[in-house]
């Protein structure tokens, strides 16, 4: 058992920079400034600048492992590379990999993805043994999951909000299942977080109702129509417990050939933040 | 719309060869004959001579990614380098990646995953525009998906099982998706098949009655516990339309040091064909 475990290192992170924000990866070579077109290379450079230039406003980086299996084979060695240069900067990396698997195979997953990232987001449709090797991993290493539980996808209806025979959505189901897997765990957050769209906000509170003890992830900043404003009611009193990634509104928040997208990267984040404060007064207290 | 899709492929394949087995792939450096250890080489050429014995008694490969993701960066170049090796022989590659994300991220999967395999697992707990993605490359080349309907782990229970408000199970309401995604597609078989634990037998009639356009992939032989002389009512009447991957129960049939380990893979494929055969006659029309 590790004391003080990555969800702690979040809480820190948050509170120090009072900002819930994590810069999300999701290369596409088409939409990277001009000066760094032309291969891999380019790309980590240009991940490496936006880590500079974020380093004060960000506690993450979720890079969205899809994008990188799409650049090919040496896809991943681009993606270890992104996780090397955030973690060397003190930034903790959730690998958003949504991985599940049989028992054994989750075993196989989990030993790959935390040798990269601290917190991997985890699918749990396969149930209890696909969940615990990462948690496990989680217990020994002091890393940790965030589970799906409803996505911020418009396509999240069709089973994620289905009722059971007590009129219990199966994402209410997810969180009683985090909040059963971690009873046991100790500290003020438990090792299994979850994923809950920030498209959602009438859901918020009772999600976070099932597990006071689990950070959350809100996606959907951005083209997904996610709005600060409403995400009070995820975070907890004290404004931690919440991280939220915005991915295509920062790292392509501008035209490939301005050549200052820098200071644009920069007035956006400053915009997301503020906007953050304004709807979570306790995270600017 | 492109004739002839990857499940007539299998139609032929599962008639020519009176077999519906496939060979899972989940390298374990450990468990492999000794003159092959040391190095990412050598996992290909045992990966190359297991093709080699089991050319005529398997319909497709089934590599389980995760266990080449674990094996570092250079894994995906291995993971690659086998699915070439098998669809040079004309076997049908099943990437198990069991991926599922939102829409612009399903396409990066897509994208990356079409290219070294022809019909990949993906998980369903995302919904509709998760699954379209795939579904636009599976019409436009010709290739497949088998969607997660229920697992072969002691876990499916934790959430595949759970009944809605009319006694529905969930691994049914995918499979009605699955009906549903696939009512305008023509031919014989559709472009979306189904996991389905060959462990839950009792469950084979009333997805095949869903399905009845859709392959059914059975997972569980080995030490999972499913036994082949159950699987009948998951087969189509003519004894095709279901595909039987065994992994650890071929490719680790043996001790590690056994000179005679091809003897032992050849034997332990027969044996599972017979199997196979006697629970299904007509397979073996």
């Amino acid at each position: 058992m590790v004391m003080g475990g990555v969800f702690d290192r979040l809480e820190q992170a948050v509170r120090g920079k009072r900002s819930p924000l994590v810069l999300g990866l999701d290369p596409r070579p088409e939409r990277m400034p001009t000066e760094f077109r032309g291969g891999l290379d380019g790309i980590t450079g240009f991940h490496a600048q936006l880590i500079d230039v974020l380093e004060s406003s960000i506690v993450a980086i979720k890079p969205q492992i899809a994008f990188f299996e799409a650049l090919g084979i040496d896809g991943l060695r681009l993606y270890a590379e992104t996780c090397r240069l955030a973690r060397e900067r003190g930034l903790v990396v959730i690998g958003d990999v949504k991985r599940g698997d049989i028992g054994s195979t989750a075993e196989a997953y989990a030993r790959a993805h935390f040798a990269w990232a601290d917190i991997l987001t985890v699918n749990p449709y396969l149930g209890d043994d696909s969940i615990e090797p990462f948690l496990a991993v989680c217990r020994e290493q002091g890393k940790g999951i965030f589970v799906l539980c409803a996505t911020s996808n418009p396509g999240w209806t069709r089973f994620q909000s289905v009722e059971d025979s007590n009129g219990r959505p199966l994402y209410l189901r997810v969180a009683d299942a985090i909040a059963e897997w971690t009873a046991d765990d100790s500290g003020r957050w438990g090792p299994i977080g979850a994923v809950v769209g920030g498209t959602h906000p009438a859901i918020f509170h009772s999600v976070r109702e099932v597990v006071p003890r689990s950070w959350l992830l809100l996606p959907g900043i951005g083209p997904q129509g996610a709005r600060p404003r409403d995400f009070a009611p995820a975070f907890a009193e004290d404004g931690t417990g919440v991280v939220t990634p915005v991915s295509r509104g920062l790292a392509s928040c501008f035209e490939p050939d301005d050549p200052e997208w820098v200071q644009r990267v920069e007035q956006q984040a400053a915009a997301l933040i503020a906007e953050l404060r304004a709807g979570v007064p306790a995270l600017d207290a």
